[in-house]
């Protein structure tokens, strides 16, 4: 009687998991430090001493029958405030308690958020390359996942083929800047023209479209780039928020969803994000790590690495020959393959102990993920054994 | 667009909420200490001081990139491997790793539990009174929960009730022991009577029956009463544990799943309990709590203020002639009303500070329902007050 459903998910391997696997034997085989693991996106700086400190003061002082009580439904008053404050301050929006929802990670934001704007059938509309991840917590809510097709050369959005998708049934946008896989950071321009977009056909179709922003990369964003905060262009706009990026916390499972003040009954669907969790049984992040980032909001970890990794990866990849876009935030790079298929490519890379993740999951056939979330040494120790990748299996390219 | 049926669970008020929230509003009038805030289930004895100095101990020396951590989907691990063992040590069933899945407390459980085992339009049986909870986590699930009238004699099991709900549609069997809100332990010979049923009824219908046993409060049992490990009864088993209640450690959302090992295919379920999570957009509880809770499988908070306050309300209500089944367990009583309708009872109550739950959202009118985790100063107090309010209000029963 157990689920075909789940069967069938079960049965589909994950290639990252399958990657970092490899990576794990080939490590206790040459040492971990020999192997080139981008395949996955774990943040490789500390959490900063000061929340540690903070974790620590709140076990010792606090009455601990308070400390690890009950959270309210929706989470903790002063959390929520706090949140609030924090993103009205910051970005000019008029956030209050009633509009935050508090979250395991932006993948309980998403989840909540999808399920509390649609109805079974309705259409969630999302931009390759794309987070796997959003096929099961569309399809978790009975909805049903459209792709557009990505603008390579810029990975920004491709706008013709955005406007061909929407319909009546779409009942949700779902963006994700900056971008994993891409690393690219969506343009003001982009924003206001996809807000622009988004108004019209809100008109035509005479229901709310809703513009689902997740956005665990906020905070990792290079020097100069244009990072425009979403919700200020839209106002049916709803944050999906994580710390496991921005402070290096991605195991203590923390995010919120954010309801733009100015949307459709934002309160009322701060509320339904309540009643969902009553049936996912997921019933609020832990205490102890809301109270921990209410007294963080405005701190991250030292995201600098990140930077400068992506500095010495892109110049590497464009002297190689590789096409790649260059990342505005993240601490991922989504370059072009030196053949068509990706799968292919990557599987070569394994030889020197290159572990790189094939664009086909994220929509992008042709594409390869690399996570430089490790340390520089690392990522500048890699940049030989690329070299000497590409000269090998692609000599004709040079 | 947004969905009419979580805007329906939205206008369903939560009676047990709004008690408190009376009891709160009350106490800030007269003092909280002054009003007898039977309604909530919240522990109130303070986790060990050995859980509080285990974390602190794992923020001080363990290195932050790792214990913040990604957690793998079905849980830490060596984490598994220690509830796997010390659940072997303590019940005799050989549990391994692979038959554990952690989850957010036990409302994570049974949500993850009652999916894994069932397809939508699947029937899953439970018995009065209950945890109001469970329609929405088998609601969630796609699934029909159907409601065993109770044995209000004893509060153990029904069984010619049961046995003519069974049909081909049952899927599982959600069981609560020891039972929120009778504070009732089912004995060996009800466990054994059931087991045998399913076994019965799986081969009338040739396919399984799972038994869902919700154990959150196995560790709080009285002295001398029988209490069976429902698992070593009934192959196809699944625990739904929390450490809310053993622990006191309610906010910091952790339990698991243990599935029989003797169960069909129960490595399976647990891989399912994986691909389900990824729906819901939960992602494992906080790994800091995993990391934590491993280190005290085997120990409890100081639990015995539990039976202390039981004695005397038990002592007392029945002295007040109140028809109340003792109860072997838990921090709960469940007397019959005073008169039929136990909201009209609770709410003559309020007027004596006295803040009860009536039985009608446990599926058993004519009850109500007495959290008793509090300082048992405050319980002794309360017993004259109760006193004063039967007197004055029932006068004839006297």
């Amino acid at each position: 009687m157990i689920g075909s459903h789940y069967v069938n998910m079960l049965q589909k391997k994950s290639v990252i998991r399958e990657l970092s696997e490899f990576a794990a034997a080939r490590g206790k085989e040459i040492g971990y430090e020999n192997v080139f693991d981008f395949s996955l996106g774990n943040p490789s700086v500390p959490v900063p001493a000061a929340v540690t400190e903070t974790m620590i003061r709140l076990l010792q002082e606090k009455d601990p029958v308070e400390l690890h009580g009950y959270s309210p439904s929706l989470g903790i008053m002063h959390v929520r405030e706090a949140v609030a404050a924090s993103l009205q301050e910051r970005f000019g929006v008029a956030y209050s308690a009633a509009d935050i929802f508090m979250t395991a990670g932006a993948a309980g934001a998403i989840a909540h958020a999808v399920r509390a704007v649609t109805v079974p059938g309705d259409e969630v509309i999302t931009f390759a390359p794309c987070f796997s991840e959003y096929f099961p917590y569309i399809n978790g809510a009975g909805a049903v996942l459209k792709v557009v097709p990505p603008d390579t050369d810029s990975f920004q959005i491709h706008f013709e083929a955005f406007e061909e998708m929407i319909s009546e049934k779409t009942a949700a946008v779902l963006i994700n800047t900056p971008n994993n896989p891409s690393g690219v950071v969506y343009s003001t321009e982009t924003i206001q023209k996809l807000a622009e977009i988004l108004c019209r056909k809100q008109e035509v179709y005479g229901h709310a479209i809703y513009l689902i922003s997740d956005e665990p990369y906020r905070e990792i964003v290079f020097a100069g780039v244009d990072a425009p905060f979403v919700s200020a262009y839209y106002d049916n706009a709803i944050v999906c928020y994580s710390f496991s990026k921005s402070l290096s916390f991605p195991g203590e499972r923390i995010g919120y969803v954010a309801v733009n003040p100015a949307c459709v009954d934002a309160a009322g669907i701060v509320q339904m994000c309540g009643q969902i969790s009553r049936e996912t049984g997921h019933n609020c992040p832990a205490s102890l790590i809301q109270l921990t980032i209410a007294e963080h909001l405005d701190t991250t970890a030292d995201l600098s690495v990140y930077e400068t990794n992506k500095n010495l990866l892109y110049g590497e990849l464009t002297k190689l020959g590789f096409a790649c876009v260059e990342p505005g935030g993240t601490f991922y790079i989504f370059p072009k393959a030196l053949e068509m298929d990706a799968a292919a490519f990557c599987e070569k890379g394994r030889k020197y102990d290159l572990i790189m993740v094939p664009g086909d999951g994220f929509g992008c056939p042709g594409y390869f993920r690399m996570a430089y979330c490790m340390d520089t040494e690392k990522v500048a120790r890699s940049l030989k054994v690329l070299r000497r990748f590409v000269e090998a299996e692609y000599p004709r390219r040079r």
